[in-house]
C-alpha cells in the first residue's frame, strides 16, 4: 500500500534520519519526505543522495504539513526539538524520535500537553561509528529492533501508528518502559562504546602493528563522534554508572582468578560469558546483525 | 624458488598450524609438509582439507626428517613440545613456534642446550575466535605481522631462516624482545579478549534483542575456546594484570567525568581514544587487518 504514511518530516538528516528517508523511499511507504535541518548544505546533500524529497531550514513550516514527524537530532537536542515540533504540528500528527536514551526524553515530552498527545518515543537499534547522511543506507533498519517506550499517558492511536511507522522502515518493533530501556541499553550499547574508547586509549600508534582482529573489533566504535556520544552517556548517567560497576565486578572476578593462577576458575568464568555470546549468535545468525555494520 | 624450505613439520594442526600448511602449499614454498598430532582423525581431516601432505602421531619420527619444525600447540604445551622436538630433530633443523606469549617459552627453550641452538620464538598475529583446522585458510597470515623474539643467545643463522619461514607464509616479520612482546600483546590482544568475555558476561539471552553492532563486535572473541585462552592469560599473567590496571585507570577517568556531568572532559577523553583508533585505521586501511576475520 504505497503512500500510507502521507508526508513524513525528518528533523535532523544525518546517518539515522537519512537512512529513515531512504528506507521509506525504497519501500514506497511515504507520499512525501521533507528534511528539516539547520545547515542548507547538508540538506542539499541529503536531497542529492535521495534521502529526502524536499528540504527546509524552517522547522515550523516543515512540520506543519507533516502527517508524521521523526526527530533524529543528537540526544541532548531531542526533547526541545520534539516539543517545538509538537506546537507547530497539526492535531493529527504523529511525533516520534530515534534517540538512544529514553527516560529523560519521555519525561520532558510528557511534561508538555501538546507534545504528550502526539508523541511516542522510539529507539531503532542500528547505527554506525560513522555519522552523517553520506553513510546513510536504505537497509540500515532492515530486521533490526526498534524499541518503543510508551507509558500509561501515551495515546493508544499514536502508539499504533508509531508501530506502523517503525515497521515501515524495516524494524521489528518491541516495547519497554523508558527506565528499563535505559538500563538495558546501558549494558548492550553505552557500556561497549565506553569500553571501546577505554581500550583504544591504551593502544597508541606505536602498538598498532601488534594489534589484530580482537583489537580491531573491540575498539571499532571508538571512532564514533564524541559530540553524539557524550550527550548519550550523560543522558543515561545512572544506568551507565551501574553498568560500569557490573563490568568492574566481572573484571575483578577474572583478575582474582588470574592473580591466584586458578585455571579452572578462569575457564568457568570464560565459559559462562561464551554461552551468552553463543545466545547472541543463535538469535542473530549469519544474516542478522552480524552482517550489518551497526554501532547502535 | 619452489621448495626452498624443504620438509616442514607442523606440530599441532589446528587453525594456526593448518593455515601455515595451506599457506606454504598455496605459495609452493615447501617440498613436503608433515602434520604431527595426537588425534589421527584430526590429522586425517587436515590432510583431506589440503593443509598437510602427510601425517603422523609419532612426533619424534615426524620431526626427524624435517628441515623446519613449527610448533602450533596451545601455549601451555609449547615449551615441552619444542624441547621434545629439538631432541628428535637433526642438527640443521630450524625450530619455531606460533604461541601468543613468548617470555616463558623462550626461558624454557633457552634452558635446554639442544633447543637453544635451533629455536627462534615467533608469534604470527592472526587468528580467529574459531579454532580447528576446519577454519584454517591459506591467506590467514597474508600481510599480518609476525613478531620474532630472539635474544642474544639465539643463533643468527636460525634467526635468518626464521625470518624466511614466516615471510614464506605471508607475514611481515618484526622483532621484539620476549618481555616487551608480552607487555604489548597484553594490551593489544589479551586484554581485549578478557574485555570481550567480561562484556558478554553482562549481556544474557534476555538482553540479546537489544544488542546491536557495538556489542556484536566488542564481544566477538568471547566465542573463543577457553582451553586455548586460559593458558595464554596465565602465561602472561603479570603483563595482563598491568593491562587490567591501565584499563581500570582509563575507565575511572571516564566514570569520574560522567559522575560529575562533565561533558568537556568526556569529549576530551573520547577524542584522545578516537585518535588512537584512527591511527590503527590509517595503518591498516580497508584492505588490511580490517577486512580479515582475525582474533589474534
Amino acid at each position: 500500500m504505497p503512500e500510507r504514511l502521507g508526508t513524513v518530516a525528518i528533523i535532523g538528516v544525518g546517518l539515522i534520519g537519512g537512512s529513515i528517508g531512504m528506507a521509506l523511499r525504497a519501500r514506497g511507504e511515504a507520499g512525501r519526505i521533507v528534511g528539516i535541518g539547520r545547515d542548507p548544505a547538508r540538506l542539499e546533500e541529503a536531497q542529492r543522495l535521495g534521502a529526502i524529497d524536499a528540504a527546509t531550514t524552517d522547522a515550523a513550516r516543515g512540520v506543519a504539513e507533516a502527517d508524521v514527524v521523526v526527530v533524529c537530532t543528537p540526544v541532548d537536542r531531542i526533547s526541545a526539538d520534539v516539543i517545538h515540533a509538537a506546537h507547530a504540528a497539526g492535531r493529527d500528527t504523529l511525533l516520534t524520535d530515534a534517540g538512544s536514551t529514553k527516560r529523560a526524553i519521555v519525561e520532558a515530552a510528557e511534561g508538555d500537553d501538546a507534545t504528550r498527545s502526539k508523541f511516542v518515543a522510539a529507539h531503532p537499534i542500528a547505527g554506525s561509528e560513522r555519522s552523517g547522511v553520506a553513510h546513510a543506507r536504505p537497509d540500515l533498519f532492515e530486521g533490526r529492533a526498534c524499541i518503543l517506550t510508551p507509558t500509561v499517558r501515551t495515546p493508544p492511536d499514536r502508539l499504533d501508528r508509531a508501530r506502523g511507522f517503525w515497521s515501515a522502515v524495516g524494524c521489528r518493533v518491541f516495547e519497554l518502559d523508558p527506565a528499563t530501556h535505559d538500563i538495558h541499553l546501558a549494558r548492550t550499547s553505552h557500556l561497549p562504546h565506553a569500553m571501546a574508547a577505554a581500550l583504544a586509549s591504551l593502544v597508541g600508534p606505536d602498538l598498532v602493528p601488534l594489534a589484530a582482529g580482537a583489537y580491531r573489533d573491540a575498539s571499532r566504535v571508538a571512532g564514533a563522534d564524541p559530540a553524539l556520544w557524550a550527550p548519550i552517556f550523560l543522558a543515561n548517567r545512572d544506568a551507565l554508572l551501574d553498568a560500569l560497576d557490573a563490568l568492574a565486578g566481572s573484571l575483578s572476578e577474572f583478575r582474582a582468578a588470574l592473580e591466584r593462577g586458578d585455571e579452572p576458575a578462569l575457564r568457568a568464568w570464560w565459559e559462562a560469558a561464551r554461552q551468552n555470546r553463543f545466545a547472541f549468535d543463535a538469535q542473530n545468525g549469519p544474516g542478522g546483525v552480524a552482517s550489518a555494520d551497526a554501532g547502535g
